[in-house]
Order: structure tokens, then sequence, then C-alpha cells
């Protein structure tokens, strides 16, 4: 067992959130750039998962965003430089190949989540060293991750880059992120959360694992182990590979929501801030979760390997929650329907209710309070 | 005087470039993906500054491009925690602010260069650790960099992103990067290449210093220098303030061209592979330059300091030439007139000629021959 783990030590959301609300107010002096094109910045989607962009001129609207991997890729880069594992090439090219597809999804499900489908993708793979070039279980494990996400969720990736950071980037790292532009058409296909209101239901979608978030903490739990990312888990797996399952791509799925014109009043992957994110929504409503999933077995092994409380744990991971859809009750089995074709699996949470914002986990007795 | 430095074993590449192109190639059927919107990436685009969207339904395509600053900010974040500077406060967030420009630059002359006017930017600022997002003179000179680009450029910033990247990133430094989306209206604004042609002259817009590359090569000269980057320069300056000089961004410039119909043939920053980028086009042509602009003092002191020849300068650094336009001879004038409205120096350097693929430098005897 490792001793108690403070997440605020690694990563301080209570130092990066008013930095990113100070970068939002900033920058909104730069929206009036464009009246001369006479397109505008949808003001619901800032602050969103991604910015949308209004062309008075067309049918559509055009969906815009940056993401960063983060941290991830550190348990693949670190195994690959062990003398205990670094033999293992296939697996290790697996690796590098969920990870591409963690990069696409945390890009693409943030288009996703405003009703958009995705149009094309940038990647961005820099590396510490030159050498790191040269080990063609990571190279061909990103290309192939990469090209595999774009042929399954059919969006092009027509440019990108691969420079070399030396003394920038730590010895042996690599560092991912990906660009990306969606389609949002009709323009009515938008969402943004304007249309929930109280009694709607809040749905859910499994996650494949961690997905790309809390990854700083799941890394320091697995490091104190005595065997580290090698460490057999109950189903067998090591523990690197339950890490590196690569993301769910939820935009076929909801493509298909859209194209059935399911009312969906409300999307957002849960990434940072675990079940948090369930309150993002601009309005005040209490989100009543009757019914959780149940815990995956990596979190359960993080969970007890890190000695963290259900509140740390659920303020952190996703917990088997990857996307969550909020939509009058009539809509649930219509989701479930198309969730059950794409094999993704469905989960009905709660119901959002008129109250002070706040998260309210029922069956654990929790309750977040802020956003962050 | 520090020894003579090979480039190659920073940044290397003849590595390097085979990557980029098993990634193109790799992502080719890939494009496929857009069929079913009636969009297609313009093939003219692939493997240039910028994928270029063409839309069936609309007047207009889109650019769009992902690109990383580099190891540049590591001068400032050097200095940052240098005991003899660290107390510099306003330089200091002079230099951010300029290296935010320079992130912008890297991203916004790309789409230039296809003959696209920028609309939207996302930026990411990744931080090695929670302490750097306190240091006011980072944060607020990097806002203010970006805000004054865009209000400048005209373009918006809707989304960024800020990122904590424990133990990916060396200790107290960030990674700038910068993804945009640009507007080519009416679609006969795009310029690939395509219509170059032998008799075609070459212009040149100068450049504001080293911009965001061969910054590998500057800081090593640099930082073997006894005062390093604090080394008095003969105009008075210190040598950081020089290498940080923000880098110039030609988006009105070749706006105005655009709007007066000038008929571009060809355009692309010098950046990477320094002069060897102005026979980027597919074709082959020989690029005779007769012309070579004064070298900046900056050139002059790193080229004398790291005892580089002259095709090793010319190679790396842009040596004072930021930009290339290649355009008939009567075009020459007005470009002229309009560069010098915008206060941006201008060439005439030399003639697009038959002949195998390689640029002649001919008053420093010097020939290019292959890209890359």
């Amino acid at each position: 067992m490792v001793s108690r783990l403070q997440y605020a030590s690694l990563v301080n959301y209570k130092k990066v959130n008013p930095v990113k609300q100070k970068a939002l107010q900033n920058f909104q002096s730069t929206f009036a750039g464009l009246n001369q094109y006479k397109i505008k910045i949808v003001p619901e989607s800032i602050g969103h998962t991604a910015a949308v962009l209004d062309f008075q001129s067309t049918d559509f609207m055009l969906a815009f965003n940056l993401e960063g991997l983060g941290t991830k890729s550190l348990i693949a880069d670190q195994l690959a430089v062990s003398k205990t594992f670094s033999n293992n090439k296939n697996l290790l090219k697996k690796f590098y190949e969920n990870l591409a597809i963690d990069c696409v999804a945390s890009s693409i499900n943030d288009l996703t989540a405003v009703g958009a489908k995705p149009l094309i993708l940038a990647d961005m793979i820099a590396f510490a060293s030159n050498d790191l070039l040269n080990t063609s279980f990571r190279m061909d494990g990103l290309l192939a991750g990469f090209k595999k996400a774009a042929l399954k969720y059919k969006f092009a990736i027509p440019c990108g880059e691969t420079p070399v950071y030396p003394n920038l980037l730590m010895p042996h790292t690599i560092d991912l992120s990906a660009a990306s532009l969606g389609i949002i058409s009709p323009k009515k296909n938008f969402v943004s959360g304007k249309k929930l209101k109280k009694g709607d239901k809040i749905f859910g979608l499994a996650s494949s694992g961690l997905h790309a978030n809390g990854l700083s903490l799941a890394r320091k739990i697995s490091e104190r182990l005595p065997k580290g990312y090698l460490t057999k888990l109950k189903n067998g797996k090591i523990l690197a590979e339950e890490l590196l399952n690569p993301s769910f791509i939820y935009s076929n799925l909801v493509s298909k929501l859209l194209d059935q014109k399911i009312d969906l009043h409300y999307m957002n992957p849960i990434t940072g801030h675990g079940w948090q994110k369930i309150m993002r929504p601009k309005q005040n409503f209490t989100y009543r979760i009757s019914n959780i999933p149940d815990k995956p077995l990596i979190f359960d092994f993080l969970q007890s390997q890190g000695k963290l409380s259900n509140e740390e744990a659920y303020k952190t991971w996703n917990m088997g929650l990857g996307f969550v859809l909020m939509a009058p009750k009539k809509e649930g089995k219509k989701i479930e329907r198309i969730a059950n074709r794409e094999k993704i699996k469905f989960f009905e949470l709660g119901i959002v209710e008129e109250g002070p914002k706040q998260v309210a986990l029922e069956p654990l007795n929790l309750v977040f309070k802020k956003l962050f």
C-alpha cells in the first residue's frame, strides 16, 4: 500500500483554473476581428469543449479545438527504456497505437460534445531526441493508431508535425497533441446546454478505462508499487495494459443520434475533474445521480492502492463513465438502442432538478458542490 | 570562440524528414472520409504549409494547421531562473510576450503562404509545474502577446489550453503551440505554386531576426559564451533581446496583396532549413538568387561565434529573409509599395529558371541541391 496521495500537489487545478478564466476574459476582445467576414464565435461555445464558428453564408457551423494528451504517454516511454520490458516490442507498439487513439479521443470527443462530426485532425508528435524517431515500435504504433482512428471515425489527417525538442522534453519522452475541426450540419445540431431543463434525464456511456485524465495520479500510485506498471491485476493483465487501454471515441455513436434527430440537451465527455464535470452546463441545476456504474477493475485497483476516498476518486477519474448526455426522458430508449448497436454500454444515471449547482451521487452519499 | 557545431547532432532532419513523409503517406487513405460531406482536401495543399479544405457548397476554402514553437522559449525560461537576471521582471515579461507572438507567427504565417486570412487560433501553453502559473511576468506576458497579435492581425482566440505536464516537460520550462484556421475567399486566392513558371521573379520580405527556427543551434552557441545570453552585442542590447525579437507576421501585408489582386504564384515563410526552403515548390526549377540581403547583426554574431560556414548558416537560419513571394516581374513594384506601407523591408532576390531543382546563391557562390 502506498501512502495517501494528494492529487493537488501534482496538478493543482486551483491554480490552473483561474489562469483559464483569465485567458478567456483576456481574449474576448479579439472576437470582433471576425466581423469583417460576417462570421461569429457562437457565445454558448465559449468555455465549452470546442469553439463554434457560425458562417452567416452557410447552412453549417464549424467546431474547433486543440488538445494535449498530457502525461499518459510517460507510461509507455518509461517501459520502452526499462530493462525488464524494453524487448516486448509488440506490446510497446500496441501501447503507442493506443496512445494515438487517446490523443484523437481527447480532441474528437470534445467536438462531439457540441454536436459536431469530425472533418480533419492535425497531429503533433514531439520527441525529446532524434533517436526516438528510430524506434520503430514507437513511430509505427503512433502512425497506426492515428490512422486506425481516422478510418473508423471518418475524418482526414491532412497535416501534422513531428518536431524534436531537445532540452524541452524530458529524456526519452514524447508529447502528443491534436487539433481538429468538425462540422455542425444542419446548424440546429449544435448542442450547448441551452435547452437543458428540469426533468431532463442524465444518461451515460461507458469509458474504456482511464482515458486521458487523472494520469498524473494514476502514474504516481503505479510507480510506488513494488512491480510498478508490471503489477499483475486480477484479470491476468499487467497494470500498464489496463492503464493504456485506448479511450473510447463517441463520435460515431453521437453522429447516429444526431442523424436520428434525438433531442439532445447537453453532452460532455467525463475528463479532468471526473464526475464534477456533470455540472458543467452554465445554468444552475442540481444533478441527482441515483445509479452509478459498477467500478471497473482498474479504478478499484488504483483507488485501493492509493487509499483514496470515493470523493477523491470520483473527483479525479471517470470511474467507468466516459460521456454524459442529458435529454428528455423519452429519448432514453432510442439512445440506448444506438449505444447497444455501437457496442458501448449505456447507463441511466439520474435526473436534472431545480436547485443549487451540484452533483449528488446518492448511492455514494456524496455531493459535489462546486465545479473545480 | 566556441568550437564548430554540427546542427545535425541537435535536430537531425535526415531522421525527421523520412518520418514526415511516412506520416503523409500513411494518412492519404484517410482523406476519403470527407466524401460523405462533399468536402475535399485540396491535393496541392498536402505537404505545403497548411491543409486546405474545399467545401463544394461555399465560395470560400479553409486553411488549417498546427504548429509548435519549439525550443525558443527555453531562453526566457532559463533567464527566469538565473540569479543574475531573474529580477528583471519587465524584460522577462516582454520576452514572454514576444514568444507568444512567435508562436502565433509560426502558425499564421503558414496560413498566409496558401493565401488564407486568419480567422481563429487556439493556443496551448503547457507548463512543467504548477508554480510556473504563479509567475505573473510569464503568464501576463504570454496572454498579452497572444492578444496583441490577435488584435493586430484580426483573428479571434476562442479557445486554448493551459495544462500542467509534470515529468514530461523539463523543470522550469513551458511548451507553446498553436492551431489556426484561415479563410481563402474567393477560392482563387489559393496559392500553391501550381502557377509558378520560368521567368517569375523571386521577391523577399525581411525577417525580424531568428523567428522560430534554428533555435537549438542558436542556443548552443549562446550558452557556450562566457556571459551566455547576457553577452552585450554591438548595438548595446544583450544577446537574449536579439534572440527573442518577436517574429514578423506577414498576414496583413499578404492580405493587402490578395485584395489588390496581385498575381502571386508561390509564397513561403523561411523557417526550418533556411534558404533551402526557396525550392519547396513541387515542380523542378532552378532558383537563381542574385541579391542577398545584408546579414543582420544577430546572424553575423551567431555565425562567427559558431564558426559556421555560409553554407551552414543559410541552410539553418533565415539570415534576414522572413518570407518569399514568387510572382511575375510586373508585380514587383506593387508588392514593394504595399510592403513599404506595412513597414516590412522588401527585396528583389532573383529569378525562377528552367533547370534542376536547386537554389543558387550567386553572391555567396553556393548551390543548395536538395531540399532537406
